[in-house]
């Protein structure tokens, strides 16, 4: 089970058997296809060769703040082809979580945003009601009549039975004290992800697991159910989607802690890591518990066997 | 050690008891004389007693907004008669440690604020230079430059030694981002206080401890050294100052895990918990590792004693 991870950069055979062994290739993209605006040298055409090859290509992303068709957009602006089919983001799993397998009560079925545009797209994709998110009228300090509204409950609308994390560029005091007073009333605690850290020009930025934190920490370390990768409601939905055989599907990815463990405990054939995201170098996953079954040091060196 | 809390409310013989037996008396703020802005009944007249009685009255309190002499105007705009010498607040606690105590290489003084004015004004009065906090060409979303510079390093000072936590309530997700580039590069992570919440209004609102959160999740759970209680570099501090016999001292507060723990752990003859703030019910410490010597319902039930 612990068997030592196969290193495929310039094992021209090697990368040969590891292609042929798949026919799905589920791709994390931040610190694999790209870090922020950088498009990795040899990613177009080692989905390309892939594409060749008949393989399914899905692109699965913890990034919450862009909805499939926004990050179909980013793709193709990136000069990589894709369909919106093929993009599965931690949002829409949260979406479809919430419409389709979340028991709610009638009465409680509006969600508080915390988070970005992506994420009210694809809850109206599954016609989930929605309030918090971008709305401009919570852009502002919090002003001394909040701390009475939201006290007495005036503020919070009876309908929310949800708060759900993603990552929110516009954080701010006024909205994590809304989530938590819904918490505190019974809300149930989602987020569509809770990486802590998101990659961006070559170095890391807050994630959407900062997010979350400061509710975390206010109700004494009760963490949220988490939508997107290493939860395995993903990897359910996924496979729901595309119908595969896991054993022929290899999941690509940057993290230990999100890719590989989701794809070591969805059962998959195989998981990849690349070394041009958060883990940089094979000692990361020595005597860890989360070891890749392959690795190379960019996703591009697939290209030299093939 | 374990006994159990003796119950004044209503206790005449009790109360008088208990306040011959110390000579100085530390009070919390918030949840003990004050929920917000609501002065709870006979907080007042408590202190006059306690001050007709010649005992030493300290304010000492986790709240990092507000300076030492701000904090006194609150005092007193509240009714309640004080001077600066009695305030001792978590950011003066702060700036004390930042100048007197901490080693900094003389490169690497200045510290990056997350906070508001109070910190400011404490890190002033010790002469201690600092950015960040109030600063307001950051109270701006994160733009697509600020990546760049911020992992270039182009956007940060050079000179930044320590990264400073406090309540801030213009948190956003580019200081989260500063601040948390200042600790990767090696600053010194230190909080005013890491109370995860603030009583207003009568109930409870983000604290110091989720500004913090964001970065101890970044950061891998690496938690700030905090200068506010319980740590008994508060303490000490507040005996530097005041030179007392721990022994003939209380501490009064409405928190199990900052006020009563701070007065445990510094070795005070008593600790009074209050059930106005926090701390709700006797019920709270039980089987807990943190019990007060006394309790009463509120401060003001000490009135009938006297």
């Amino acid at each position: 089970m612990a068997a030592s991870p196969k290193y495929l950069t310039g094992d021209r055979e090697g990368i040969k058997e590891f292609i042929d062994q798949f026919d799905v290739f589920l791709f994390d993209c931040d610190g694999v296809l790209w870090s922020g605006d950088h498009l990795f040298e040899g990613t177009v055409k080692t989905l390309e060769i892939l594409r060749n090859k008949g393989k399914q290509i899905v692109f699965v992303t913890n990034n919450s703040t862009k909805s499939r068709t926004e990050y179909m957009k980013k793709l193709t602006n990136m000069g990589i082809p894709a369909t919106v089919d093929e993009v599965f983001g931690s949002s829409y799993s949260a979406a479809i979580y919430i419409s389709r397998i979340l028991p709610l009560p009638p009465s409680q079925k509006t969600v508080f945003v915390l988070g970005e545009k992506g994420i009210e797209t694809e809850l109206d994709s599954e016609n989930v009601p929605h309030i918090g998110g971008t709305d401009p009228s919570l852009q502002r300090p919090i002003e001394q009549k909040d701390y009475e509204e939201i006290a007495s409950g005036a503020a919070l609308d009876p309908s929310v039975g949800v708060v759900l994390c993603g990552l929110d560029f516009h954080i701010n005091y006024l909205k994590i004290a809304l989530a938590y007073h819904y918490l505190q009333r019974g809300a149930v605690f989602l987020a569509t992800n809770i990486d802590t850290t998101l990659p961006s020009a070559n170095a890391l930025f807050p994630g959407a697991g900062t997010c979350a934190a400061p509710l975390v920490a206010m109700m004494g370390g009760k963490k949220p159910t988490s939508l997107g990768k290493p939860s395995q409601a993903m990897m359910d939905a996924i496979e729901g989607k595309f119908r595969f055989e896991r054993k022929r599907a290899c999941m690509v990815g940057d993290r230990l802690d999100t890719d590989i463990r989701f794809g070591i405990e969805g059962g998959l054939g195989g998981t990849l890591c690349v070394l041009t995201g958060v883990t940089r170098a094979a000692e990361e996953w020595k005597g860890g518990e989360t070891v890749p079954s392959f690795y190379v040091d960019k996703l591009g060196d697939l290209r030299v066997g093939v």
